[in-house]
């Protein structure tokens, strides 16, 4: 997918887009969380608000819904100081027939600063980042099964917040994998950032055996897949696979591979649970899991805001 | 539906929370009532805004749609200088799914400093308010039958500006008694404040006669229940009551019920007439009273902005 | 429609609202493009923000659902600094039953300043600039076939930025002139700044011949129509009279009226292309034509920010 010349870097090597974690360099995702750091203790202020993105326009685009994560967006521009528009694309001229472009083209002739573009097409926001006009700038929040880069930065973040050191790692990815824009975009990241082992874990119709080539080590036992982890992030059962071809039901896949204590035992002791949320509790883990010592799943909603704030104000500060 | 203590207030008796007029003692009423005084002189200037809530985060939770009272408060939180979120509920996790408690949890692990929460169901800010971060305020902006408090208050509000003195006051609440939580509200507030006679009016269907327990006169003939009156409030009648088993139709209810001169005529000279809006001209209120010069059903909305203003700029200058 | 005394203008011949193009004077006109220059430069900045109405409460109210334009407007309100507030009328109590003029008056009541109306029937704002508090000022978004007078202006500013002098141009507007607000506002616009040949161009059921009265040139060839024109300006083809008794087909009227590059050199070599969007590519106009050197369609979005600004900035500083 990506051209010779990573389209989100500019001639210097500074981020101008973020549109995937795979082909970023190690030092540009620790700048992201280096900066992130910052951010959070602005979030923990009686005044959560810097005026780095004032006067600026970004523009939230989100062709599939995702409440949520709008909102984090929403939050984090906000608080950037930026002035934030959430287009209702599903009424919009896209709903009339307008294409893709030309609604790009229209929206940065009204001086966008930002585009924030989630797709349930793979490659929707490398399309607008090639296309839109060079003092805009594009954040991928989520495209099809390729990637949800930001989504990937917090876990990144998460995860070094509590274990410091990413050398020595075992990170268990459960769940879903292969639907999953998140683990894409984790594993990319993971891998970057130099963690060791990476473990995929699931039915084999959910991870299939040539994700290998991604580099992770792939397992259809749960036990063998969290033995010893110092991360299990749990991803989100999808109701859409909860029966059908690709899973016999919800209630045996949380029975084979939903997170309980008994199995959370078989991680190291100090492992943390992470999780991209809204969690399916009972499914793909157990309310004992989720409110746990070990979890971490709200912490990364706290990560989340101060990372997104991080990606917009460093892609704003430079130049195409 | 009270703990012991109440969830509203901090222990030095300071209102953290706004959920219900009941139970508020005098003073703290008495004290929004005087700040909502001061925020209408801000309303009326060139440059409507303060920066009491600059750089906090106030989402609007409404699981129930109410566009009219959400506008309130955004224009409410937006000229205290807050940046407000609107949540599309209908829309968001919750309809994936999530439990209303796991939806606030990870808004306030977004750093939220307000929800202000209408919702179908008695009681449900309440339990947000028990189980939110010590750092989130939430105020109530109706909930079932309960409760609508900032209703309420701008009621309060309306009534003392205009009679100055609730000591010696005949109040009579016309209408769906049983249903409402405006008149719940109106009637803790009354009470609280002095007023001495609060008549409920209205047929036996929806002014069941155990009203008395509230400490009011309960009045099925209007021309009883409107005599001699200072402050006539007229309730909304709802669509869904205005034919089946509560009421013959609404035709007729207007007839025996319906505020029109003639009966009007039987309160004080210089009654004033309220409405919650929106109104129902013809139903509950004839046009010529809705826009005579008794009425202050438009006063009642530009306090309303005043006093809304007021409850969250108090909260959220109160620790938790 | 206009009263004696033009309704937008105030006793000293200021714009107090923006309702029409028609009616209003050659001097009006020209500040408003004027002042649309100054923003021009303001949206070019880092810092795209001016603080003209700041503390003011504009209010976006469409009846009638339009993505791009409430964008543009809330855009634009936005880098004056005004608080914007969108309102889901669809949802609101209009829809409850209550009439346009108590939704108005209740807006009026929380303090609004601007109201920026969309409705399906003609001349809806100037009934609620009839109705609406003094202190509050009424922009025209767009209303039944009536005028669309922000459309209007930018076309006008547009036409001069690339034109210069009006007082020698040949216009033609093409396609759906009878059902169009964007070309009557067009029409009254370049009459009153002297432009001396408009022409309108489109099929006898779209441009019948009683046109004329408007002091425009109707042509039913395309050949005639844009025979040496300055300006082309083409309108959208709406889908609803794509088929049925206005038209054969849109391929039928695009093979006819489409403007493709062989019909565009009939027209003088430095001509422009106009459009108000969305685009119907391949049916209105060919994407060689949309795409290529005589387009200024992206141009006329930019302008048209930096017009709504003016016209906001305008009407808010002038009194009743």
């Amino acid at each position: 997918m990506l051209s010779r010349r990573n389209p989100q870097l500019n001639a210097h090597g500074e981020l101008i887009h973020l549109l995937s974690i795979e082909g970023l360099p190690r030092e540009v995702l620790t700048h992201i969380l280096d900066t992130a750091g910052t951010f959070l203790s602005v979030n923990q202020r009686e005044v959560k608000k810097v005026p780095l993105l004032r006067g600026k326009s970004v523009f939230n685009l989100f062709f599939e819904n995702s409440t949520r994560t709008r909102t984090t967006f929403e939050i984090a521009a906000k608080r950037l100081s930026a002035d934030v528009i959430n287009l209702d694309i599903a009424r919009s001229s896209t709903a009339k027939g307008e294409s893709l472009l030309d609604t790009i083209a229209n929206l940065s002739a009204m001086h966008a600063d930002m585009f924030v573009v989630r797709h349930g097409e793979s490659g929707a926001p490398y399309l607008i980042a090639q296309h839109c006009a060079p003092h805009v700038h594009v954040v991928n929040a989520g495209d099809g099964r390729h990637a949800h880069p930001t989504q990937g930065l917090l876990d990144l973040y998460a995860i070094r917040h509590y274990k410091h050191d990413f050398s020595r790692l075992t990170v268990a990815i459960v769940g879903d994998i292969v639907h999953s824009r998140v683990a894409r975009s984790d594993i990319h990241g993971l891998t970057t950032l130099g963690v060791p082992e990476v473990r995929v874990v699931g039915p084999r119709t959910l991870v299939p055996g040539d994700l290998r080539s991604m580099g992770v080590r792939v397992c259809h036992d749960m036990a063998e897949g969290i033995a010893g982890a110092d991360v299990i992030i749990m991803l989100r059962l999808q109701n859409e696979r909860m029966s059908g071809a690709m899973l016999p039901s919800a209630a045996e896949f949380a029975k084979t591979f939903g997170l309980t204590p008994e199995k959370l035992a078989l991680a190291r002791p100090d492992a943390i649970v992470m999780h991209p949320g809204p969690i399916n509790r009972g499914v793909e883990i157990d309310s004992s899991v989720a409110d746990g010592a070990a979890s971490v799943i709200l912490p990364q909603v706290t990560f989340g805001i101060a990372v997104r704030m991080a990606v917009m104000s460093i892609i704003a500060g430079n130049e195409a």
